[in-house]
């Protein structure tokens, strides 16, 4: 009765039917005490507050509601709307080159641009190779509706300390020609840059190489740059687009407004690209995943502001991200909970809990998960995150501080009672 | 470089291109009196006043900016949107049966919707059978990302001038049969009701029939209600929705605040099925094409006010829709120029032009939208709308009244020159 491409989607993932759980009875100190606490979902609430006072300026501006939020326009982004996302992005992503409104491309997410862009660039059946650890959702954004998967190509390792997912092209090119083996059309490379989930912030050669081995193989690739702006001014993040690029007609540049800005309702994502064939197709895919007028007039207020941008919101975002990291540190630190990267430069950190794991599988790993969740925690397990190795997991900070700080009591909780079942255990081995 | 299907991507379609056209100089009497008059987009202009009023206010109440429009959310639709909607439905299209909110779906747009049915309902190279005249993006809206086509199903006997567009199953009988025979899978039926571009409104008897149709042989059908409140409370239209539908899980119903709201620029649109299969898969689809919060927000906030819809706004908008309409009636009586049907159904005329044509061609046809165009004056020619027959147009006056009046003037002074050449040309031929 339905399609056969509707019959053959994928079930709920991990990661979505977690997140609709909590939400189902989200914690609050006051009226629901024993909720959850998420801190599983890669979100940032950290500026609610401001947020709220800024739209309502917004809102009561004299001239924020103009006729032309009545009526069609330009789906693929009005072009006051793309000539400030042009200029934001030049400024913020340091761009080598003018970024020109005529590339730009918003769409309703950036899961949607990535829906988009798998279905500009590769036909059913073709995939992309994608370094894993990796956000699973990237799997799913491409697979759902246009039929495209995801290559899946290993890179951590977890005996490297200081760079376990350093990028290797040698690996890339491994797998490269794995997939070709098995007679998959292989379209390109998509990378999260910096990691999600590990946090890992990829340096110029590194970058630089990637485009040269895609270029080489004649790949596209897109580079999902979601949380760039939370690298909290460290300087350490490069932008593809302040680099040079080798093969501009197949590197993608896409950026959204839900992370760094911690505006996941508002649906906005971008898309940046050379290839004028590109740009013509996502244009006509914007006809069903438009942003509308009210909203993107909303944005367009947000980032032409400037002076709050970097005056009031980067810094009260950086401060308080800031003590929501140290809070949890401590913590870690104190359980000697090995970490990947500093964890500054992202909203989660991920953290290697395999100490507390009977075996490293996936099983025991789950049952980690279960317990937290027992007690009302949730946190991200890292095979759900196509993480090679088990025993990882992802915890975001950016959460109100309350919220963090009942998390945290839960997680000690679990992590002390499975410690003293340890000593137990030890001891009864010892004694008999 | 791109993939198969966005190459075989279909070009700009005529609305389109037009429209674009109309666009890049519109008419303004003060600034740009030598623009173009758009009576050829069907859009609903009238009500801009009014709308700006209510939407300030709003935004500016107290109430309005709430944390929820920050945060992700469920993409088909907050749980409160949808009851809102489900309320509405029930009194507007005064349904059977309740409207279940579990059953609506949000999605960007009434396109959309089209575009995420044709995904689910059909797989590519499907077709949807569709009576003729119909609005042409229902082609592209299914075609350019889902791959499915329709069928064009001539049903316009402009012989019987009261009812030329019945609906009629033994005509959609030998055009499924003829779809068989060319190997196509036909996966339904697509009908706006009331018709654009005719303004037919179908009886009940007409609808019965043709679910019953598509319950004999087994076929999809949906109902694209999007002009149906602009029938100015004439208590004519039925709404599939008050109706005993035959095959529930197959019949759906589509509407959105573009045309009876005016509000095109808020890309709102609403899928009522009932088969939960369906609705699963357009809760997917939804990831990919959602209305962002803040938008959905203050699509609720309008619809809540039942009491200023009621009271000022369909009054205000019926009221003014007369008096256009009557500006418009009066010109094509003078001209003895035939109608279909009221024309107070919807939001346009469809008018007979072919006595200004020198044959009955789509040459001649598009050689008088020329003319037209010429002067400034942008309608649609009716084989541009697959209508079968040339000579018909379809003329918008739910615009400002002082666009309507311009665009009135130029169409006057068009028919008005050609009569004139045709009576030089009858005087020469009588005096040669």
């Amino acid at each position: 009765m339905l399609s056969k491409r509707a019959q053959e989607t994928s079930k709920n993932d991990f990661l979505l039917i977690n997140f609709l759980k909590t939400m189902s009875s989200s914690y609050d100190e006051a009226t629901n005490p024993q909720g959850y606490v998420n801190l599983g979902t890669s979100e940032n609430k950290i500026c609610e507050d401001i947020w709220l006072e800024k739209i309502t300026e917004i809102s009561e501006s004299a001239d924020h509601v103009t006729a032309d939020i009545l009526y069609y326009y330009e789906y693929h982004g009005m072009s006051r709307v793309r000539k400030t996302f042009s200029k934001f992005i030049e400024d913020r992503f340091k761009s080598k080159m003018k970024i020109q409104e005529e590339k730009i491309i918003l769409l309703s997410g950036v899961a949607t641009t990535i829906n988009a862009l798998a279905f500009t660039l590769a036909d059913v059946g073709d995939v992309f190779l994608c370094p894993t650890p990796a956000y699973t959702r990237l799997k799913y954004d491409m697979l759902d509706i246009g039929g495209v998967d995801i290559y899946e190509v290993p890179m951590f390792d977890d005996e490297s300390s200081d760079d376990p997912c350093k990028m290797r092209s040698d690996v890339l090119e491994s797998y490269l020609l794995k997939a070709k083996q098995r007679g998959l059309t292989v379209r390109g490379v998509i990378l999260t840059s910096p990691s999600n989930p590990t946090g890992k912030v990829y340096t110029k050669q590194e970058l630089a190489d990637l485009m040269e081995f895609c270029k080489r193989e004649d790949l596209h690739v897109i580079f999902d740059e979601i949380y760039a702006l939370s690298t909290q001014g460290q300087g350490c993040f490069t932008s593809v687009l302040s680099m040079t690029i080798p093969d501009p007609d197949k590197t993608h540049f896409i950026w959204g407004l839900s992370k760094d800005f911690g505006l996941s309702g508002f649906r906005c994502g971008v898309v940046y690209s050379h290839d004028v064939r590109v740009i013509n197709y996502l244009q006509k895919m914007a006809t069903f995943c438009s942003i509308p007028a009210p909203t993107q007039l909303l944005i367009n207020d947000i980032l032409s502001d400037t002076e709050w941008i970097d005056k009031t919101y980067f810094p009260t975002y950086y401060t308080r991200a800031k003590e929501n990291h140290k809070l949890v540190k401590d913590v870690l630190d104190d359980f000697k909970i090995p970490t990947s990267y500093s964890c500054e430069n992202v909203i989660f950190f991920w953290m290697d809990l395999s100490q507390f794991l009977n075996e490293r599988t996936k099983e025991e790993e789950i049952k980690l998960f279960n317990k937290f969740m027992d007690t009302g925690l949730y946190i991200c397990p890292g095979t759900e995150l196509l993480c090679p190795i088990p025993g990882w997991f992802r915890l975001t900070y950016t959460y109100p501080k309350r919220d963090v700080e009942e998390g945290i009591r839960r997680f000690v909780a679990v992590l002390t009672a499975i410690r003293k079942e340890d000593s137990f255990e030890r001891l009864k081995q010892f004694q008999s």
